[in-house]
């Protein structure tokens, strides 16, 4: 994935396209692509980049760097066409894991949509933020007694059972709270999406759910029907993330329907739910396209209802999990452009370093799974010749990279600031504190104001779990 | 590297392997391998793995898990052999990347080493544990303004210039503070170690340092010559992290001397220093060996005082930067066992999948860099049947892998504990929150008494910061 050594042959071809750029070129690193950056962001006439008329330098100013501006209206925005695509706004369940705060759990809760947790953190989190329990669903492959008992004694609206142990032990726990739990099956379906392998989950071969060919599936609904403290309403299938192929969809929700079919014929269980899970692919480059919220909600839900037919049963309600395609595209990152290097890397070529103010501790997602990104200059439009260019962080490792190969103006310098874009899913809730930085603040903007969300880690944070 | 997915000829051969193995292979998973294990750890006669007196289990049930457990004089006896191997405590730089609190900087002290700290709050959090800061040397690609000025203030001793911009903005602001500080410069000297391509750093297209072949490493030496706030006393390279082949290491310092011996003919300047970064390999599974410490510094003194001699200059003090190579070894990660899988990969084969409460929150390295460890059950002798196995997180992620292929008994079970051996080097320093999971506990291990390191982070904590 990652190839942080030298790589000849794109240096060359840079080198190649560099010369043949034109000013129109260096020109187009000054747009703002819509499609990678929040909704409301925009190039101001002065040069700056706003967001919902923040100018983005300013926040930097008042917030310091590194700071991460959440969009708030382009997050509800995409919610509400979640929400719109699926007819139903309580069946878009927001997956906390992508990012959560009390915040967002209100944003996600004042747009009617659910929350998935996957965790007793993430559901104390949700509760904390006054998140109604019977529109939170429980996921995890490996829930702990006391999450699955909060679960209960919080009143989630779904548990996603992962194992027959599971199964078995919620239904003690629900016994002795006296509660009857919901319940979802997560089931393997055999699909592989088409995308990054770590991300990818519904194979055979991965820790989640029960599997559908084997039987195991089917086993754990068996064993659901006769409990007293479950009531099983629904499967769950999940195909990947970052996925850009609705068939993967369309293949995992017709095989689950298969199963949902023989529920129905031999369990005499009318279900109600299936859900497909997440992994709507955004567009983190300018070249990417997102894939399209309308049309593959109306391909899956005509997909479900077809295939609901063909078997002789009442189509189910169809739920969806996006994180990522919620919250990714609404947050960028603001960073102070410090050291600028100009490295040999062959005779003819060399190689601009820019390195920002933070790294592989905001943004593990470069090393960890050869992301890419869309990053422009916030405070002034950019004037200089195209360059092979890599971003790089500050931390004491040489695979500490925000963009391994751009090709950007060569006058970017320690007065500026970068902004990467579509940062918002998987970036601060994988945030970690390597070399003792202190995670970024987290502000959202909206109607020419600022509003904290998330105030800078300090180093007396960092010292505060010591034991003296 | 990480392959999570299926692997079909791995899962053969461990099958085949499977059938032939006998009850004494079983007992070997019983051992605990020396070489990779904290030096005071052992195997009791009840079955219990302890180190330095401490039932681990005794632990778990006293601290939760997971849980780090740091074998304390493991890691003093890891910094007194450098020391020995070296010939001087000072000259061996303990990394405070790979794991940094205030105890282990007390440790480092009272054992003479010196620190090296590569952000501001690395820094604060030596000076909390009172480390005297002229035993502190300042690393980093993009050091901030306050972070060099707080190192002249503080009064480290040595600082790594890694640019001609961080040159010229020391020179300044040791100017502002009426201070002369000392300095090296980090050199790329051209030689990449036999490592993992992700932490190799001493290739020229990279972040770090300054060219020694385009001549950008002597320019800043005749700067910081001409300069008055700043003194040059060492140069400094890295040739990459887990190498285990010293050959890189002597051809670096070779290339380097040869720029130290130019400097000294052509600008007069008898520098003193050579700091040969760290690197030291340590064996993470049975399989693998650590390098020799003593071996290593013997083969590596002598090759810098052979070439001294040749080039006709003084031999200059060796510094080495060992993070890993003290810290790695000296800890454990403890995990609770929870949910047990046999999933169906072929027809004939099943990959048990044992999920514990923790994952790439608190050991990202599995996930990052493929790394492989060795992990034991430490409440039991286990007595089962070689089984292939992968031992995966609590993530809500598929890459959650903590070990990709095991042969282990299949007796493994969710009243188990396992601990992860050598996990004491990037691993907590590199740990997050994903998914809302707080960070373990740390404690320290010694003379049968064990004594709280760092509180297990709480939902308090990770709400703490948000503006409400």
């Amino acid at each position: 994935m990652l190839d942080p050594v030298l790589n000849t042959a794109n240096l060359s071809r840079d080198d190649r396209v560099r010369e043949s750029r034109t000013r129109d070129e260096t020109d187009a690193f000054n747009d703002v692509p819509a499609h990678v950056w929040p909704r409301n962001a925009k190039r101001e006439d002065d040069g700056n980049i706003s967001i919902a008329g923040v100018n983005l330098a300013d926040i930097a100013a008042e917030y310091g760097t590194p700071v991460m501006v959440v969009d708030e209206e382009d997050f509800r925005s995409r919610c509400r066409d979640m929400a719109r695509a699926y007819g139903a706004a309580a069946n878009v369940h927001y997956a906390s894991k992508a990012f959560l705060t009390t915040h967002i759990a209100r944003w996600v809760n004042e747009e009617g949509l659910s929350l998935d947790v996957a965790s007793e953190n993430e559901l104390l989190i949700a509760l904390a933020a006054d998140f109604p329990a019977e529109r939170i669903t429980a996921h995890g492959n490996n829930k702990s007694e006391s999450f699955l008992r909060r679960c209960v004694t919080s009143g989630v609206g779904h548990l996603v059972i992962d194992s027959h142990l599971e199964l078995e032990t919620l239904e003690r726990v629900a016994g002795e709270e006296g509660a009857v739990q919901d319940v979802f099956i997560r089931v393997k379906p055999g699909v592989e999406a088409h995308t990054h392998e770590f991300i990818a989950t519904s194979h055979e071969d991965q820790k989640f759910g029960l599997s559908l060919a084997s039987g195991s599936a089917f086993r754990a609904a068996e064993t659901a029907r006769n409990a007293s403290n479950v009531r099983l309403s629904g499967l769950h299938c999940h195909v990947g993330s970052q996925v850009f192929d609705a068939e993967g969809f369309k293949l995992a929700a017709a095989r689950v329907l298969g199963l949902y079919a023989r529920i129905y014929n031999e369990l005499g269980l009318e279900l109600g739910y299936l859900d497909l899970g997440g992994g709507y692919g955004i567009a983190y480059t300018d070249e990417e396209q997102p894939l399209d919220v309308d049309a593959v909600a109306k391909d899956l839900l005509r997909a479900v209802a077809d295939k609901a037919e063909e078997l002789g049963i009442a189509p189910p309600e169809v739920i969806v999990e996006p994180g990522r395609a919620i919250a990714g595209p609404a947050a960028v990152t603001v960073y102070s452009v410090g050291t600028v290097k100009n490295v040999h890397v062959t005779d003819e070529a060399t190689r601009r370093y820019i390195a920002v103010d933070g790294g592989m501790s905001d943004n593990i997602r470069t090393a960890l799974y050869g992301a890419d990104y869309d990053a422009r200059v916030i405070n002034r439009r950019v004037e200089g010749t195209p360059h092979a260019t890599r971003l790089v962080g500050s931390h004491c490792e040489s695979g500490d990279i925000l963009i391994n190969n751009a090709l950007w103006p060569d006058d970017i310098n320690s007065d500026d600031f970068i902004a990467l874009a579509a940062t918002g899913a998987y970036c601060y809730s994988m945030s970690s504190n390597y070399n003792c930085f202190g995670r970024p603040a987290v502000v959202s903007v909206k109607d020419n104001t600022v509003t904290p969300m998330v105030r800078r880690e300090t180093v007396e944070d960092l010292l505060a779990r010591e034991v003296l």
